[in-house]
Formats: C-alpha cells, structure tokens, sequence
C-alpha cells in the first residue's frame, strides 16, 4: 500500500474545532488519511515537504454540469430565455458522446488545478463523464439529467437507473451516483414520482434545480399553491436521500425551515446566480437554520469558469452586501461550506470535507509564499479574500496525487485542450449532424 | 532607443471602435507604441512571440493605499467601526516611512503580476511611495492623504503641495501627482478650500473618497441639505481637475448629472464596497449618462487583493444582480472600466489606456493556452468572466519589460516578501514605537 507522508504545512483540519496545526504531517495510507499532526514511524513511498505551504481538504463542487465547459463565453450577457433557446440549447442538442467525455476531462483539468476533489455533475452522456472521472482520478458524483418533456422520458429513466446502479462505488468508490431530475417545472408530476421511487429502491439520493428564479416560484405558487419548495416535499422527494438542491435563490422562511427539516442539501452558486441574474440565496439564514450548504459553480456558460475559491470569495461578499453587515458570512464559515459543507450537501461527509485519520485523502496544498497572499496574519481570511486558484500546487484524491507542483498527471492537458478548442470551434460552426 | 517587438498576439486595442486585432504585431518604440497591426521595418532589440496570447492595455487601478498590504487579512469580517479604530487605525499609526516603501513594494510586485500597470494612490510618506514606484519601473498617479482633524493638518497640506511639485513628471514621466483630500467628512470647509486653490494653482487634480457609505449621506444631507456629491460641487472641488472620487456608492440621479457635468472620474471598488457592506455604485447608469468610470481595488486590508481583474468580474456580475438584468455591464464594457476608463477617470487618456501608435507602451499578455480558458469563443468574455492574475505573463510599462513570463525584472519579490513579513509581524505584536 502507498504511504504518502506531507510534512510541515499549516493545517486546516475542518474538523469540528476548525483547528489550525502548525507545521504538521499529514500521513496517506493507500486511499485514506492515517495520521494528522505528528509523523508516525514506517516508510514513505513520497514525501512532499510543505513548508510555507497550506493543507486543506479539497474543494467540492456542489453542483457543475462539467462539459459545457465547451461553450464556456459562447453567449454571455444576454436575456436568460434568448441566452437558452437561441444559443446555449441549440448548441446542446448537436453534443455527442465523445464531445461530452472530452468537456469533462477539460472540465476536470481546470477543477483540479483550482483544488477541487468533488464534483457533483448532472448532464447528457453521463457514461462518458464517468470514464472522464474513472480516467483522471478525480472523485464525483453522478446523475443523468431526466427531462420530462422529452419523447423518451421514461426510457431515459430506465437508463439513468441503469447507469446510477452500475456506477455507484466503481472507480475505487471515487464514483457515487444519484438521478437527476432536472427541475420541478421541467419534470411533470407522475414522472418524478417515479423518479423518486427509483431512488428510494436504489438507495441513491436526487439532485435537483430548485428556486433558481423568481418565475419559477411565481409559477409555482399560481400552479400548486405552493413554493417549489414546499411543493417538493409534498410530492415526497425529500424522502429519497441524499437531496442535493441546486440554487434555492428565492427560499422563504418556511423553505428554509423545510430544507433544514428534511436534511437537504443545497449548493449555493453565486457567480451563476449573479451572472445570469437571478438573486442571492439566503445563504445565512439557511446556515442559522441548519441547513447543509455547499458551494458550486454552475456549468462553465453561466459562470464562466470552475473556479471554487472564486465563488468562496464571491459567496463571502455577496452576502455582507445583501445584508448590510460586513461580519455575515466570515472566511472560516465560507471555507466551511467550500470543503466539509458541500461533503455534507452531498451525503459524503462520512468520507470526505476533513483531514482526519480514516477519511479519505483528498486534500490540496496552497503556496502562501507570493505577494498577494503576503503577509499572513490569518491564514483562513488569506485563502477566503486573497487566494486563488493558482495558488494550489498539489492536489491529491483517494491517496493519489493527480497535481504534483502545478502538473497535471493523469490528465494529457495540452490534448485535451486541443481537442475541445476543435470540437466547439465545430460546434460553433452549427457543422455537428445532431445528437448521436 | 530601445524597440520590442510582440509578433503574432490577438490585439484589444481599446480603441474608439474597441477592435480586435487577430494575429497581428504591436511594435514598441522606446517609451511609446510605435505601430500597431503590421510588423514595420527594422531592427528589434528584443521580440517577443506571443501567439495564443491576448495583448491589451495594461490595467488601471484606479483607487487603492498600495503600502495596506502590511495589514491585508490582519482584521475582516467586523463592523466598520471596530474594524478602523480597533485594528486598522492603531496598526497604521505605527506604520513608518520604511514600512511604506516595502509595503508599496510588495504592492506593486502583486498588481504587476496581475496586469496593473498604473495605480492611484493615496497613502502617508507618499514620498516612499513615489520612491518605489520609481525604482519598480511602475505607473502612478499619488497623492498623500490629508486629514483636517489632525494638528499637523496645515503643515501636512504644504508638505502635500511641496511633494505634488516635486514628482509630478518625474520618473520619465511616470510618476503623476494629485492632492489626496481624504473626504468631505475629515477634511473641514476652510482646509478643503486652501487644498482646491493650491491644486488649481498648482494644476494638478484631487483624490478623495466620496458618497462610500449610507452614513456619509445621511450625515451630508443634516448638516449642508446637500449629498456629498452635491456639497463637493457647491464647495468648488470639483473646478479642481481631474479630480478622482472613489466609491461614490450612494448617488442619486442629480448627484449622477454632477459627476458627468464636472468631469469626474469615479473609482468604481466593488469588492471593497461589498466585502464592507456599503452597496452597489449605480455603475450602469453612471455610465449612461457619461461619467468616466475605472475600477479600484480599494486597499489590501478591505479587498483583500489587489487584483484587477477580480474588480472587473465583480462589477460585471454585481450590477446584474443588482439590477436584475443578466445584460448590464458586459464584458466589453467592463474591460474598458478595467483599461481606458480608468484612465480617463485619472485624467491620463491622452497618454495611456489604448494600444494606438503614439501612446505610451503600458501593456500586457495574457496567456489564453489554458484549461479555464478553453477554447475560446469569445476573448474579450473569457478575459472578464474566466481569467485570472495567474494569466497575465507579461507586462510592459512605458516600454520596459517588467514582467517577462512570469518572471518579474525589476523587484526582487523573496525580499520584498520576507521584509514585508517580518514588518507586519513586528506590527501586529504591537513591537513598534510609533510613527517617526
């Protein structure tokens, strides 16, 4: 079994202390982390030696749908209903197989060198994005996106329960699987029963897009009676677990109550909310509340990068805004959510979001010595207000390193790059037949 | 006289008809650009290759107190209140001439590496300020801060105006000066008007934080019936020219018919306004109505960077939230805040802000070969929505190199950190005898 042993960083454990250890080791065995603090004896197959560097849990993208990074600055700045219908689906429907796996690989180059060690992805061809996670060593969870409107929406379920039942636990349990209804609006009612009696059957949990916009919950309200919220737990989807919400921007007191209640999880996306628009999600209350919030970026056209400490940042400042209080929301509570809270969102908190003995070793390192992160007075409000995702050096998943100094290694980043400038150059050309 | 040559770049020009040049040639004579698009004759002291790369006007930082990266992270996330008098306050009065010029140091090395190639300042011992910017080859317009409660008031005024005529011009011209009333609200009536006489006698322009928080406002209308902005037009300040007003937060639709009337340049800090909790400048309609608008990162103890492009995607994705309209400020528009607009907001855009034949060579490669980059649809929203300082490879100001791939020539940045650290270190235990 590989042993890793990391000496001498400063590390942010995120264990329930928030404790800070100074110029500690952080010891790997195989795919977990076996000692924090002090340097057990044995031998070590790699030392990494840390020093003026900081260990953290990776990052966890709570909600992403990784290949569109090949339309990322397609169509910015427009009307949301313009921005879907005349650029961003049109573009989609002429997506293979083979552009989805190659949009993921990019996706996940661009995540792990910003430190992030999960993702949550929902999209087409989801077989194609777990090989891009199977082949890099990234960790992910997974969900086809069921659309009710289409023609083969039940087929389209069969298979994403096929494909949830097959993946879950492979890639040496660096895959877990959920289905992905996409929205309340966008899937009728007998189908997401189904849906979630499918998850229920399966054990895997749901992710989902709720109250992303204003108009949703207006027609929710007028069509229900209810917020899409509280339609959602009467239609019992918060029973199948884990719950993964995406957005949840225009949340009520009785919303939050009920997320809190049901223990879903919510992946607050502010560049994406900002971008496009739509509002700031009552990400402090929701906290006060109990509610597990994680962090994501969105898809790569409504962000436009996978940058999770950008949206850190972005989540820690957006909200001193809205509120008018410049002490909501502090770094440490913000690299909580960026880390172990978006764990939680996803159900992985038993594994994942803390550098401890027995979790598994998916952790990065930052370098602390540049000039922006000079000098350094507090480590937590350094990475939250000044880092960013240059900064990460090293980045290891699952006990294996995947960035080592700033280089890829799983990854044939310089292919990859090419080939998906090729493929959205095509399909910016409108020269694809259609979906295959 | 030195000519560079930079051969094969996607050229932003900012120019009137904000063109981008593909594959073309900018050709750098001495201190100024010497043609742009073809490649002219004759011998090139040093060429630079820079296919896949962006090439645009060096960014300006339009507002900022570069030596407060000695206190970046030292205190976040309090009240406003606390935060000055409690921490930043008692920190800066320790602060000596010395630390200054290491803390600008360290300031300048971090906006080089992010493409800043021109601040405006205002700080104490402005003339360790001035120094630095002179050995560092930087840009910048400065000015001391000047504060009427203090005993030393006129005395400091003098100092300011002896200062003023001392740099302006100097450094080959890099090196502009204003004078840096602080704000209406520390600066009395009798001192402000003997500062706006000796800057038109002078004829140098004005620095002064105006309208940043609703208590300014509020204060302004009890004690003068007039807003900030208003008061400074009826007090004369702004028949001083160019004069700089940052923040300019809480403006109402007169106070917006002032600043485009009177030619005022507002520093638009959206970072610093949020991460304070002061509010959203109305950017857009500031704008519409044709006042000149830059960007500012404000200083390091309330950004907490000084990263320009931050500030760039921040007001982008700000003002649409705010405004609920995913289609105010786009890209283009915020990059020209980034470049030309803020040097018009300085006064200098006959001079900097465009790559046009003719004006100085202050400007900047970005590095596109990169995965949160890929592929590019369009470069002008993949610089705003996705680059990052860690992109910028190259800087040229007034014709030197500064920063060669990444490499910065002209600071010895270790040193700059280690004594940086160290000063802040002696600052935060309080191991100082106090200003001297």
């Amino acid at each position: 079994m590989t042993r890793i042993l990391i000496r001498g960083a400063t590390v942010l454990t995120m264990d329930d202390e928030m404790s800070i250890l100074p110029r500690a080791c952080v010891a790997i065995e195989a795919e977990n982390i076996e000692a924090v603090g002090q340097e057990p004896a044995g031998k070590w197959d790699e030392v990494i030696e840390a020093d003026g560097r900081v260990a953290l849990p990776g990052f966890v993208n709570a909600h992403t749908h990784a290949a569109m990074t090949l339309v990322r600055g397609y169509a910015d700045d427009l009307e949301l209903q313009p921005w879907l219908q005349e650029k961003i689906w049109p573009m989609e429907a002429m997506l293979n197989r083979e552009d989805v796996r190659w949009g993921t690989l990019l996706a996940i180059a661009e995540m792990l060198r910003g430190g992030v060690t999960t993702f949550n992805d929902m999209y087409y061809f989801y077989d194609a994005v777990a090989q891009a996670v199977e082949e890099s060593g990234m960790r992910a969870c997974l969900s086809g996106v069921l659309l009710g409107f289409l023609p083969t929406a039940e087929r389209d379920l069969e298979q994403a329960v096929e494909f949830a039942n097959h993946w879950r636990g492979r890639a040496d349990g660096r895959v877990e699987t959920m289905l992905g209804p996409h929205a309340l609006y966008t899937v009728p009612e007998p189908l997401m029963k189904k849906v979630v009696e499918a998850a229920k059957r399966l054990g895997v949990g749901l992710h989902i897009h709720l109250s992303e916009n204003k108009r949703e919950v207006e027609d929710s309200l007028q069509q229900h009676g209810l917020t899409p919220v509280a339609h959602c737990e009467r239609l019992g989807i918060f029973e199948a677990g884990p719950v993964l919400a995406a957005h949840c921007v225009h949340c009520d007191e009785k919303d939050i109550e009920i997320l809190a209640r049901c223990g879903v999880g919510v992946s607050h996306n502010p560049g994406s909310n900002m971008k496009l628009a739509n509002g700031a999600a009552p990400v402090p209350e929701m906290l006060k509340a109990g509610v597990k919030v994680g962090l994501g970026t969105d898809g790569a056209a409504s962000n436009n990068n996978l940058d999770l400490l950008e949206e850190a940042r972005l989540a820690a400042l957006l909200h001193k805004l809205t509120h008018s209080d410049p002490t909501i929301l502090p770094a440490e509570k913000v690299l909580f959510m960026a880390t172990r809270g978006g764990a939680a969102a996803l159900g992985l908190d038993d594994k994942i979001g803390q550098i401890k003995p027995g979790m598994k070793a998916d952790l990065i390192l930052l370098d602390m010595n540049q000039p922006h992160l000079t000098p350094l007075h507090h480590v937590t409000s350094q990475i939250v207000y000044s880092a960013r995702a240059s900064d990460v050096r090293t980045v290891i998943v699952n006990g294996r390193i995947l960035l080592r100094e700033g280089q890829l290694l799983t990854i044939d980043e310089e292919a990859v790059m090419k080939e998906c400038s090729r493929r959205a150059n095509e399909l910016a050309r409108g020269e694809r037949p259609g979906r295959h």
